[in-house]
């Protein structure tokens, strides 16, 4: 498929898209959300039908992703998001006279944006990546994912719909469908400018090295999971033992397990392990079997299992009851700390419902767990205030390894706002300087640019001495609302 | 050498200086520029001999330096840089409790700095780059440049007696010497975790690809030169002719044409170029031959243009004189813009005072130009008002093509401020999102981290419930310096 007429569009929609005002913009953006809800019957039935998610939680997806459309509408409407940076010409100093400086955020160009299985609506066509891409001001090319084709182009076409309605270049929203070799071609092509995805390391860490052969190296935000360590202290945990041990397994299994932020680590005293254990066995039996995305993810589970049964270091608590085709029940297996700092193996992501519970001796092997820890998503404190006032060097260890640190409560429900931090270090992310959620989302498509002594009716309006778009800024060092 | 002790001090070193105060820091930051104003004299008089450079610029270069030391205390100790946001709790939300998250930049952890010739003291051992990452909060590893290495060293003394005054621990700041080997192993080096260098493009591109080649790639902020173009319009440049050429060869033989930013290519409208040939040949004539920073890059300057001389497209209208091992006397040639646009090489920088004259014919060539553009540090518009009126598409074009755009003067005196941006897209940096000058700079060195409904006394002062640290905080969305 020739991608060059795709981008091009894309390219010369971005050079008017880019400057049209911000009011503009978040209609634009509330106009996809409208689109999306006149759509809610189809768009449920479809996603239902290519997901097996249940009816209620793509129900409850349509609104999470309706819903953060409306919160990067109301980002770019106040708009103080760009950084608007103003120092002032002072053509008296000496030796040299100062020249007039005003930067601000700019969008990037054309983002090449890849759709997750795992969340037919929130991270794909319509989902975070592509909405925060549109909002920064940039054109989308998106890759519609193959486990939810029909979806992924019905959204598409209701974004398409939504730029129509607007009056804005066709070019800004293109969806296109593809396998791997269309994945690759999409961030090779000399015009894209920014690739945002979320799936496995694989997949992930390939895009990343394509992006920076490139003759232009360009930034790719990948996603690309966790194991998100839970980290349990005798205290809190003898106290409260039997429901923390079923909101565990609540969280492992939600979603057959197939969230980003799936707790699939714990560690737990040794001293409260059998406990603990009898507690997950109990919550595992009432954990019903449940429906895979596809086939090839229910085929990677079964396999990974199976590689881990081979390792003698493990004792299992649940194998998964007898091998089906798509439905797929728990598994929980344990293992000495020791062994667990041992191989780099036993950090490796299971995607679906499977966990490893680590059982520690002392403190001192949790301090060499977190040196050994790769960068996660999220980290899990559960600890009563005594012991978590013991725990500083482990807490000041773990904020290293992890984009979000939790004190109470499960890692899955990521909440979409302006404080969320969906994204840790390598090999969690591509990039630790950025989030996939929430509002901070949206920087990872634009780039600071200067102007020096610009005429002042060629400025743009965020950068005029009057505060046209009444924006938070900083002028000579302080941060204001007030004109120039 | 074994780099493992010395990275494993700055890892130490970073888990203690992370969470020191911002006062505490700034201080710190203060006192480097305190030691360097004591030690000026024996600073100058290294400098001067190693470089080559005129005194009076390495004076006003330590100025420089001292006063961005100082311009990044005051941004740490005023505090708001590292973008706090706070979503408190709502545990009264249906259907789910709404958890409290509180989000902040952190540090990102030891940093790899390698120094530039062109600037001994500004761009090197206590430069931009050393002085934004420990600002950020993070160790430096600093490889000195082999140009000038006794001022290197000798101003690394300085920063490790600033430590030491400070009572911080040792490993936050390390001075190395080496070539080529050292430079790369300590970019491969597992804890180091980003880094910044300014130089060449094959130096600069080389330790790009070894930070992606790694296990856990970092990024690398590699600032790698420019051509900075000057786009002249015919009413401007009639009106101003012979100040205009005069201001252009000052600021293309400023430092013997060895910044950043010098102007090495300028588009001239057929019309005029006699005449600006002309004024241009009048000022080249008293531009005194000028020794450059050392042999080897003589030496390349005349291989450049050697290689140059070569081509049948080029009018000369001043070769350098005949070679000398140091001093250096500035060229000047000719192309039509067709066939500049013809040929990528065209606009591969010359290290030194040389510059190309584009001559075009009308100003649809000059959007083929802004079209075939690789990405700039800078771009100059030298047009009237009315002029500029008429470029609107040139402008919009240019935008996407450089870090910092001009409407008056030359390139070269790159401000030290809050609004500054120093890096532009690729080639002419490797992350256009950065700036290595300026009051951004710091935020190359740090990463989001949220946290989870944090016991308060455990939550870092900029996020705790009373503004203490009085900065301006995002709290449920809106910029505010009042507590919760």
């Amino acid at each position: 498929m020739n991608l060059d007429p795709i981008f091009s569009a894309a390219q010369e929609a971005f050079l008017s898209y880019k400057n049209i005002s911000p009011s503009k913009k978040a209609e634009f953006l509330e106009k996809i959300a409208e689109t999306l809800e006149e759509n809610r019957g189809a768009i449920v039935i479809m996603a239902v039908r290519e997901s097996n998610l249940p009816e209620g939680r793509i129900n409850g997806e349509l609104g999470r992703t309706t819903g953060q459309i409306k919160l990067f509408a109301s980002q770019v409407r106040e708009g103080s998001w760009i950084e608007a940076t103003i120092d002032p010409a002072d053509p008296k100093r000496t030796p040299l006279p100062k020249a007039d400086i005003r930067r601000m955020l700019t969008p990037i160009g054309p983002v090449v944006v890849f759709g997750a299985s795992n969340f037919p609506l929130a991270f794909s066509t319509a989902g975070g990546d592509t909405i925060s891409a549109l909002a920064a001001g940039c054109p989308v090319i998106y890759k519609g994912h193959p486990a939810h084709p029909d979806t992924s182009k019905f959204v598409g076409e209701c974004i398409s719909k939504a730029v129509k309605l607007s009056g804005l270049p066709e070019g800004i929203f293109t969806h296109v469908e593809g396998g791997v070799k269309m994945g690759q071609d999409l961030v090779k092509h000399p015009l894209a400018k920014a690739v945002a995805f979320t799936g496995s390391f694989g997949a992930g860490k390939s895009l990343f090295n394509i992006a920076n052969d490139r003759k232009e190296p360009i930034p790719v935000y990948a996603e690309m999971g966790s194991v998100n360590p839970v980290f349990a202290f005798p205290e809190k945990l003898g106290n409260e033992l039997v429901p923390l041990a079923q909101s565990y397994i609540s969280s492992l299994t939600l979603g057959a397990g197939q969230f980003c932020t799936n707790p699939g680590l714990i560690f737990v005293p040794k001293e409260l392990s059998h406990r603990f254990e009898n507690a997950v066995s109990d919550a595992l039996e009432s954990a019903a079997e449940s429906p895979m995305l596809h086939e090839g993810i229910a085929s990677s589970f079964y396999t990974a299992i199976e590689n881990l049964k081979t390792r003698s270091e493990l004792k299992w608590v649940k194998v998964p009851n007898a091998k089906h085709l798509i439905n797929v029940s728990p598994a929980f297996a344990e293992i000495k700390a020791s062994d667990w700092i041992a191989d780099e193996l036993f950090q490796e992501e299971v995607f679906g419902s499977f966990a490893l519970m680590v059982v520690y001796e002392n403190e001192s092997e949790l301090i060499e767990v977190a040196k050994k820890l790769k960068g996660q998503l999220t980290i899990t404190l559960w600890a009563d205030s005594s012991e978590l006032k013991a725990q500083k060097e482990l807490i000041n260890l773990l904020e290293e390894k992890c984009g979000r640190l939790l004190f109470t409560g499960v890692p899955t429900g990521v909440e979409v706002g302006y404080a969320m931090q969906h994204g840790g270090p390598f090999p969690s992310t591509t990039d630790a300087r950025s989030t996939s959620v929430g509002a901070h989302a949206i920087k990872r498509f634009a780039r600071p640019i200067a102007f020096q002594d610009m005429p002042s009716e060629l400025l743009p309006d965020a950068l005029k001495n009057d505060n046209l778009l009444e924006i938070v800024r900083q002028i000579n060092g302080k941060f204001t609302t007030e004109s120039i």
